[in-house]
C-alpha cells in the first residue's frame, strides 16, 4: 500500500487528491504547532517541521504548485517560504477570496484546490475546495468542514501527510518508497 | 451542541459564564505551558499559541473585558498584550487585591468575573471569583479550587477552552461555528 | 492528603525527606526537558519551568538550602539561580566530591540531602545521599539509584514534585493549599 | 541486563551493533524533534538533548568515530559538533556517496557502519549499512529499511538509545552502570 501511515484514506478521497493542482497551507496551527514564540523585544519566532518542508519541496518538484496563506504577517515565514521555494500571501483577512482570485488567475476551478488549516479563520474555505485537510490539532468547530484530518498534529508533521496523500493519489509514492528523495 | 469539545459543560457552569464581564487570564502556565526560555544574556522569552490569541480576540470584541494578571514582570507579556489588543497587569503580588479593585473600578460584582490560573498564586482568586477555570497542567494543591478545568494545557489551548466556553454562554458560538472569524 | 498528586510516597519517604537541610538540583534533563537550544551564533538557551521555580524559592523560603549543580556552564544558569535567589556550582566534573564537601563547610551529613539527577553523571551522588530523587524521562540505567521518581519528566514540573515532597515533610503543605503562596 | 531500556534487541541486532567502527547520524529529525526555528531575521536554532550529547562523547571515549550527517548547512550544527568533539558533514546532498566515500579512506566496509536517520533522504544509506536505526518519529515510508527503531523519538533522547545499544554491544554497558559518566 502506497500510504500504509494516511489513516482512512477512501477512493473518493483519493480521487479529490488527485485532481489537485494547488495546494495552499495555513501556517499557524498548520505548519506549526500553534506556538508563537515572542522575545523580550516582542520579535517572533515560528518552529516548522523538518520532514514537512521536504514534503512541501517534493509536491512542488511534482508540478503541483505549493502556497502558504496566512492572516498574520512576519518575516519568520517570508524565510521559511523562501527556503523551500514556494510562495506565500501574508496579511490575508479573507482567505475564501483571495484563493478564489487566485484560481481565477489560473484558470482553476475550486474543486482543484487542497487548502489546510485549523481554526475558524480558515473554516469558509475548507468548505469550498476539492480537498479539505485538517491537522490532528484542528479547533473543534473546524473540524466538521474537513475531508481528511491527519493524524499528526501541526508542526509534527501534519502538512507531510497531507503532501504523503497528494503525492500517493498522484502515483509518487512508489517511487518515492524505492529511491527515497532529497 | 454549541459546545462539543468543552468537557463536562454543566448548567450550572453555563450559568457562571453567562454573568462574566470581566476574564482575567494568568500568563505562566496558563498562557503558555510553563516554559520560561532563558538565552545567554537572560532574556526570557515565551511561546504563546495562536488559537488562544483568536480565542481572546473574540472575547474581546464580544463585549467582554479581557485582562492578562501575572506575577513575573517582563516586556514579552507586554508585546503580546497589544498585539492581541487586551490589558495587562504585571507584577501583581496580590492577585485577589487586585482584581478587587479592578470589579470596584467597573461596578462589578466578583461573581462577573471569570478567572484563569495554574498556581497557587492564583489559588485565593480562583475561591472568590464567578467563574474559575484551571488548564489541565493545573498543580494538584490549586485544582480544587477550580469550577472547570479545560481539557487542553496551558500554552496548547487551555485559554481557547475558556474563551470557547464563555462565547458559548453569551449565545455566540453557533454564528461562529457557521461563518468562521479571523 | 498534603501529597496527592506525589505518586508512591511511603513513610519511609518521607523519613528521608524530613531530614534534608540541602537540596541539590541537577540542571539539565531535570529541571528542562533536556533541551539544548543552540541559535546560529552558537549562543544556548533553556526552558525552565515556572512551576519548578515557585517551588524552589518555596523550599528556600522554608529554611532548606537550594543548589544547583551542573556539569554544563553557560550564563543560562547563572541567571535562572540568580532570579530564584538561589545558588549555582557549575563545570561540576565530580558532583559527589563537591556534594561532600558542601556539606563539609556546613556541618551536613550526606543523609541530609537531597540530590535529583537524570543522568550517568548523577549517578554515584545519587547513591550516597539521604534522598535521591530522578525526574519521570531519567535514563534507565540511572533509575534503580534512586529512592523516588517523580511522574513528571524534567522541565515539565519534576523538581517542582520534589519541593512539595520536601514541603509536605516538613508539615508545609497543609498551609500551602489553604492559603496559596507567591 | 545490561540493556533494559533498549527494545527488542536480539542477538542478530548485538551481532550487527558489535561490528560497527563508524557511527553516522543525520541531524534533522534524529539528533532533533525535526523543530527548525526560525527568528524574525531568517535565522535557526535547533534544539538538541542533553542525554544524546552525553551518548555521543561515551561513544566517541569507546573508540568509535561519530559523524553528523546531514543535506542541510548551517551554523548551528558546527556548534553542536565542536562542542562534543564529533565531525560533521553538512550539505550532503548523497548520503550513501558520502559514507561508501568515508568507508574507503578508512578501510572500512559498510557493515561497519552505523547510520541513523528519520526520512527519505536516509533511505538508500540505512539499506546499505551493517546496522540501520531510525528514530521513533521515522517516516512511514524509511522504517522499513531499519534494523532496529528506537523507543524514543528524535531530539528526546532516540541517538542516546543508538548509542546505548552500541555501547552494550562493546562490553561497556556493565561499567556505566556501576560508575556512571560524566
Amino acid at each position: 500500500m502506497p500510504h500504509s501511515h494516511l489513516r482512512e484514506v477512501t477512493d473518493a478521497l483519493l480521487q479529490r487528491a488527485t485532481r489537485v493542482r494547488l495546494a495552499c497551507f495555513d501556517v499557524d496551527g498548520t505548519l506549526t504547532d500553534g506556538g508563537l514564540f515572542l522575545d523580550a523585544e516582542g520579535r517572533e519566532g515560528k518552529t516548522f517541521h523538518v520532514q514537512d518542508g521536504l514534503g512541501l519541496v517534493l509536491l512542488r518538484r511534482s508540478g503541483i504548485e505549493v502556497l502558504l496563506v496566512t492572516a498574520r504577517s512576519g518575516q519568520v515565514v517570508e524565510h521559511r517560504a523562501r527556503e523551500l521555494g514556494i510562495g506565500v500571501h501574508q496579511g490575508v483577512k479573507d482567505k475564501l477570496a483571495l484563493v478564489t482570485a487566485l484560481c481565477a488567475e489560473r484558470g482553476l476551478a475550486l474543486d482543484q484546490v487542497m487548502f489546510m488549516g485549523d481554526d475558524l479563520a480558515d473554516l469558509t474555505t475548507l468548505r469550498q475546495v476539492g480537498l479539505a485537510v485538517v491537522p490532528g490539532n484542528v479547533h473543534a468547530w473546524v473540524a466538521p468542514a474537513a475531508h481528511w484530518r491527519t493524524r499528526a498534529g501541526g508542526g509534527h508533521g501534519a502538512a507531510r501527510e497531507a503532501c504523503d496523500l497528494l503525492l500517493a493519489a498522484q502515483g509518487l509514492a512508489g517511487k518515492l518508497r524505492q529511491e527515497g528523495a532529497a
